[in-house]
């Protein structure tokens, strides 16, 4: 009876929406909104907002790369490198079959930029075998039924495969072997902070090997919009224009630089946190019965967790429960749930949050046996 | 003398730079800011950002359509419009050969659209001729080597025509052409506030006869970020789809969206002044000997003056002389500048303009005469 | 020794190359040459060639379609085809890893047609099971993130698969999932005259639930030069703009079509020995200590061979040991070999075939005796 | 009455139909279906097919250029041209806006190759105007939103300007600005043997400054397929892989090669013939009361007649009236009929044509005047 009192002075607690569909979901701190009011902005397109610059100027230094661009989207981000280094006709692109880029974000590579996807198998860790990658690349040397390979993806930490890590070994051997077949390696960096956080590596190191990264600004890090991705100044240059192509320059950006410039400051060393309340989570998910969570494969802040078949409910049912207890989930699919940790989430909001999930899980056997009873009568 | 001291004491006034190379240069208000601070926002990409939601609807029931989206760029604006509207492969779309999206887009529709252009010639007021367009109407039944014409594009007012509008009644003919022959109508109104005003008819009037329009938040309307096109909701539908593969899907987008409605309710008004400013200034330009403008013309908030070819100087000196004393213009080409009013220039620093650029092109013609003098003797 | 000097017999008599490299490689027979001589021809991009004509009335009918499509070549076919289904932009098609069109066809679909490829794998048969290609299939209504899936491909019967062939009934199957889902589909049926000799069912009925099938008349058929694509009377009007589009359109083409009519006359029939040949040639090859042949898969008229990694030799090496005989087949990697049955192939040429194998693969194991006899020593 | 009598005899004669609508129409002669019944072939799409090579060796030597590619159509050479010299994303290419290219080809080179047309004004004689041509070249460093020049095309004879020819001086100056510019220059020479014959230069001189040519074998040479395009060695490499991409690549194709050699062989000197007889006949249209005839723009083998409005007939009812007497044209408007010569048009075809529409005008003109007679009373 103590935690269910514990539970209500909770809830009174958090009046508030628990948003826990996606790290994207972070309203803009006090910090931020001071940042965007009292921004210095000018014409981004004509010249150089000066805050724009100072964010690209501050992102190149933190990933290691020689400049860094301001993209409206990771989408974006993502569509500019890969174009840019596949800016040839008949270019080939190798990347996971489970990726971001691969799923989510409309084919763009070919429906817009006209890149061929060669697709590898993604392994439970969002690495790709090393081997697979090789026999992948095509060189259409002599031979004239092949586009030839130019890039290589990678994506860190790997969302679809539960924010998984790719440790710096890894990344360093898939670049050696781009180098060696003369590509180039692109890394979706879209939750990259996340992975070096857990890796417990310098960001820059740990991209140290890729031609070019998108990083996003408005996951993890709580900016409200944008993206920045990172490379040599050729690199850069190319993707400026680009960008125009696309119809992501904009006029006094600096507006929302200003906000992310707080974000990469006061949120970076919080990742740590989320991550901790996502291995809090995935535990307490764990202990319900009725649930279950790969608790090794949680390595960042996204949490993904397996309603069983004979719980007698589904992954909809239970976001349906929670969303009138003011919890946000998504649904993966008929028995899975996505949950995602980020500095607008706190641990009493986990606690909230399992103690609810544990309730409707509970609800759902007892009926379920009751409902058994009854049939038997 | 007394002329001199005036100016004197204007250039203290000024301190500030006087920046009229576009009206895309505008700083936000300390409005906009408030409410950017303040603004309501949610993930415009998940689900909407309400603040999104109420510009768009705005932006709608003003431009007199059925729904409206938010884009980051007038380019993006205008691609996504041009590719909706162009869906189909072996699309071509008849536009201005002078057209904003036939030369400063980066060819953007072809090269990422593949969509056709087939140019018609921009008369100096900004039209094409209605036999001309019809000319090069395509319909390929039964012809096997012509793309299908599905669309048609014009831009009001024309910024390359120096700003000139279109009026409702040639506007219509052109629907009227277009819906004849089963194609859409598309206007590039960057500038469709100026248009309205100096027409003086309702905007939403002016654009009835088109499916779409692109219309930009962030030049005479002085918002930060931002374009909304506007049309059916089937073709905003398409269009946000299409805003998504492009990555111009925003998070929390709600902040530049605030600014944008601070602009719609601030400045469209002040359009009137900025359209009085530039005859004002095309007037005192004109009287300047060694410079011509054609006064016609000048019918918004874009003025282009013509440097004579005899008076010993060059629309690149006089920009460099201009800059020193705190004011920015634009070099079109050798012999023309272009000078753009907006929101944040003042009367005054029109009168301060006109008296530097009196000032250069006297000094340019004594010591041209002084130079022939020394040659002489 | 008997043995030895048939072999001595069979290499006078074959004098000429046995090029058993592709079905592709066949020589116009006498027949056709005189076609060709006396054909009928018109400009075919003008108006209509009448042997073209006959030949894609003929080739409709056998299909089973409403009309028909001469077009140079399988890539085209297969090119036109998939561009058509999926013609609006955003579109994606769900093919095999394995397929020709997603590994051969240089990614055109994609470089040239903007298509983004969804591959499921193929199954050692050929056939990618029916639950992926559901679980694949991807309708973005609300989704703002994925492409349009428009199309499905199959291909019968299947050259990276070893020639194998896909049933009716998991045609039927797929056709039914394809409609199920608003979705067309496609067969590459560059050797589906061989799919329905070995399945022993009229090719009408093969590719019933087909919307489109690229049919080869330079393979199996050995016309010199071309492919036909047939589908609906809506669908072929579509592809003939596109085939002019791509530079497909041919004038005096009826040259060609007069050869290919012979063809279909000539060899559909002879393609039961092909397979015959085939599963002699895969027998005899099974039964040399060294190399294996997975016998169950020789369902038509391709034969792969693997050799043994400790028979002291490579595919390479074999190849050339062959083509030292008057032998050409293709290495389709280190180890593996590709021998292909087509009508200038006779069981002599077989039997010769198998004895020079035989032959070169004792000789590699009795040198790598003797070497390490020498190394011994 | 004796010509009446004459024109009796020729139509007897000519049985046949006398086809002026191109000269696309020829038919193969018996020396090319001699050659083509006894061609060597092998697969070009494998190897090389010997014939295949022979032909674009030769006509590498004719053209004065380094290699030579054999693809299907005209259509082809020129979008496999434009491509492989604008193979990067972001290309534009400079060519006339009367040109066939930017009018007939389906819109190709945007809608399938992503490469955006700035079309310069053709003036009457087939040129554009070298500053034109200069003013439209774009280089974006450090401008955002131009694509990049890659390209400039000609057209050499020019088909929409009447077969004009552009003068070797002329070529070379396009030439030197385009390599001032680090352009390339492609010359769409579908008939450039007419326009060496007509300006007595040799071929090889006259396309000395193009990097690449597309000449078409089936137009005034007579072959019954094909266009062999020429350039560098590296150009036809990469035109190679993208043929194939196109579905270009086709196997015994030999046989179509060995009557393009013949062709080559046979006509060249021909195309005299058919420049004489095109002079004859547009000498003979001039003097038909109710047509007009540019004279001096019949420069090698089309002639366009315009008929006069108050002839009381139009291009329509003439082809009607001479399709009936076994004679095809083609009209190019409503007021405008072209008539193409080539090998299979004697002198004594162009005298019963002449003599047909002499008869068929005087024919409208008597029947107006009877009309208006009738009126009157």
């Amino acid at each position: 009876m103590g935690e269910v009192a514990a539970r209500d002075d909770i809830a009174e607690m958090v009046k508030r929406v628990i948003d826990m569909r996606s790290d994207t979901v972070t309203k803009p701190t006090e910090a931020m909104r001071a940042a965007m009011a009292s921004a210095e902005v000018d014409d981004d397109v004509l010249g150089y907002d000066p805050t724009a610059r100072r964010l690209e100027t501050e992102m190149a230094k933190i990933m290691g790369k020689e400049a860094a661009l301001f993209v409206p989207s990771g989408t974006m981000g993502n569509l500019v490198s890969v174009l840019v280094h596949c800016d040839v006709r008949g270019s080939e692109v190798i990347l996971g079959d489970n990726s971001h880029i691969h799923i989510y974000e409309n084919g763009g590579i070919s429906t817009i930029g006209g890149v061929h996807p060669k697709t590898v198998k993604n392994n439970k860790d969002g690495t790709m075998d090393l081997d697979l990658i090789e026999a992948a690349i095509r060189d259409p040397k002599g031979e004239l039924f092949y586009p030839t390979t130019r890039l290589i993806c990678l994506e860190n930490s790997h969302a679809n495969c539960g924010g998984r890590c790719l440790s710096v070994e890894y990344t360093d051997k898939v670049g050696e072997l781009a180098k060696k077949h003369g590509l180039k390696l692109h890394i979706d960096g879209a939750r990259i902070f996340n992975a070096a956080m857990a890796l417990g590596v310098p960001v820059d190191r740990l991209v140290q090997a890729a031609d070019s990264v998108s990083v996003c600004l408005s996951k993890g890090l709580g900016a409200p919009v944008g993206t920045v991705i990172v490379g040599s100044r050729s690199f850069i240059n190319k993707a400026k224009t680009l960008r125009k192509t696309l119809g992501g320059g904009m006029r006094q950006i600096g507006i929302l630089c200003a906000a992310a410039l707080v974000a990469v400051q006061e949120n970076v060393k919080k990742l740590e946190d989320d991550h901790k309340q996502a291995k809090q989570l995935a535990g307490g998910l764990n202990q319900i019965v009725g649930l279950r969570v790969d608790i090794d494969s949680v390595e960042t802040n996204i949490v993904y967790v397996d309603v069983c078949k004979n719980s007698n409910t589904t992954a909809l049912k239970l976001c349906e429960y929670l969303e009138e207890r003011g919890i946000l989930v998504m649904a993966g699919n008929a028995y899975r749930i996505r949950l995602v940790m980020h500095h607008q989430i706190s641990s009493t909001d986990v606690q909230y949050t399992l103690s609810c999930i544990q309730e409707a899980v509970a609800e759902a056997i007892s009926s379920e046996h009751a409902g058994k009873s009854q049939a038997i009568n």
